[in-house]
């Protein structure tokens, strides 16, 4: 008898990913000179750990496989010491991690700024700690239990800030500095981690923040999907993370014109042509516009859509106005036919 | 003293479209040869009102603004005959519109049918009677009272597809054959049209439809976005029809590239070359892939992205797989590196 479908579904999405490291990591060991007596060391693949139930089954898919393929496994936890105990759960994790064979295993202790608010800081805090983790033990990855339900998520959030379509991209199964993240459970929904916690008999901690209605995600979670599957039907979640695959694919595949089509608007000093931003479609336009004030120093963030549309006006709509006043004192104004976009 | 802030706000709105229509109209009468005597009538231009606020709103401004530009300005109200005394209420409609002083003033009954769904049928209907009235009265153009709450909820509604940016795009601000209908409204909130119909003392009709629970748009409406309002904040309408502006031109630009990219991916007999798709966004060659399924007879609203997922994966992930069966009877397959899509 095999596997519960749930256990043999979570350990089917990490086997995947470990094929996808392996191949990555005989490439590069493959180029690299050494004595066939000397194997390079297998990889070392680590898990960030909650102690969740998302990444609870996580953990308990990269012990089943990693072996079979031999795969070093260890995990990562990282403590953001924002409730009082929340080192002796840390402590507690460490022991779980270890118990299902997993090695090294670490607690890291964070300090959580405030920086962007209360989510975005720990998630700052959160992702620099695993990546001085992956860093200290050489790990080829780091896997992340984020589902098929934190992806639709992040698409709501994202639609939220009404940035357009890169914002509805969500997270990526591969990311971070060389592709060091990896989401084996992007099209898993969080149901099924559950129950391949339950049927393995893995404890899992319910973090209270998940709960909390201070927390935009929570109430997200809590209230506003399932309002949204009440009226649109069961397959929202679903249809959520297909939008993020393919507005991905699409901002990847707009991004790529702009780049292509910046460097043929520039004159022979640097600077934008009026004519010929205007032939462009306007969603490679924009692309460009924006680009060129971060350029010039507008940090990305404080650029909205709003902006950028004032900035295309110059090009779209010229009827003498005067300078645009960007974030981060940047200044677009239209000089002879050109653009200039500059701070001060 | 001017008019209320609603108020001022729907004429403003009007008489910008009303203003783009005289200038178009100039632009085609300019090219006819007529005698100077003999200048052509001004142009008429129909309001869609059901006889709610928003297209009441909508025939109050435009009663308002046309005289002042020289336009001539009618009505026009559909009876869709589902309900019980919809003819009364018809009637009743055109009389509110006469007593605005538009003329000519047609109520126009049609029969629902079924595909689709009850909306998609109304809506099927409700479209073919304006066009039909349009064209008897030589009208320049139909006015449509749709709001930015109209066009977040149709967003959410394209969301909940899963279909990629396109469906996400919402209501054009211009569409139908020529450009025929205009949505004056599309960035005013539903708000301001009940409170522009307040002010003027101009009684509203709310269609019973539109709090039924058996519509997904009004389930959304009276549940899905309030809810998502509580868990995101208060932005979330203008931010979904911001991303519908922003997706359309995305979409309006991909779809661009994809027909300059699909002219160099054909060999000499036309055949698609997998190794010349292969090298393409995948953004832009999934695009090139859903327009030749759909020429070979596939139809467009039976084709989802997981269909041409599996027709991508003949380029992208080939193995020897067989051929893959589309809606509409359409087989694709590789053979000699081409992709061959067609029906039977």
């Amino acid at each position: 008898m095999g596997p519960h479908p749930a256990v043999a579904a979570i350990r089917l999405a990490v086997r995947r990913v470990l094929h996808d490291l392996l191949t990555e990591h005989h490439r590069t060991t493959a180029a690299l000179p050494h004595a066939p007596s000397h194997e390079p060391p297998p990889p070392l693949v680590l898990v960030a750990c909650s102690g969740g139930a998302d990444s609870m089954a996580l953990a308990s898919a990269l012990a089943f496989e990693s072996p079979k393929l031999g795969i070093r496994a260890g995990g990562v936890t990282v403590d953001h010491g924002l409730q009082p105990g929340s080192d002796v759960r840390a402590a507690e994790v460490v022991l779980r991690l270890r118990e299902l064979g997993l090695d090294p295993v670490d607690s890291v202790a964070v300090t959580v700024g405030r920086a962007g608010g209360p989510e975005a800081a720990a998630r700052d805090a959160r992702y620099a700690a695993l990546d001085t983790a992956a860093e200290r033990h050489g790990a080829a990855a780091v896997l992340l239990g984020h589902t098929r339900d934190d992806q639709a998520e992040t698409v709501l959030l994202g639609l939220a800030r009404g940035s357009g379509i890169r914002s509805l991209s969500g997270m990526a199964a591969v990311s971070g500095t060389g592709g060091r993240y990896r989401r084996p459970f992007l099209e898993l929904d969080r149901q099924t981690a559950r129950k391949a916690c339950m049927v393995q008999s893995l404890p899992v901690w319910d973090d209270p923040h998940n709960a909390d209605p201070a927390y935009t995600r929570s109430r997200l979670r809590h209230e506003g999907l399932p309002a949204l599957e009440k009226a649109l039907g069961k397959g929202v979640v679903e249809a959520l993370a297909r939008t993020a695959q393919l507005s991905r694919d699409d901002a990847d595949a707009l991004d790529s014109w702009a780049t292509q089509a910046e460097a043929t608007v520039r004159d022979a000093a640097g600077l934008l042509e009026c004519a010929k931003l205007y032939a462009l479609p306007p969603a490679v336009r924009r692309r460009i516009l924006r680009r060129a004030a971060i350029a010039a120093g507008a940090p990305a963030g404080s650029l909205f859509a709003r902006h950028i549309e004032e900035v295309d006006r110059l090009i779209t709509g010229w009827r003498g106005q005067g300078a645009i006043n960007l974030p981060g004192k940047v200044v677009a104004r239209r000089q002879g036919g050109r653009l200039v976009i500059r701070q001060g």
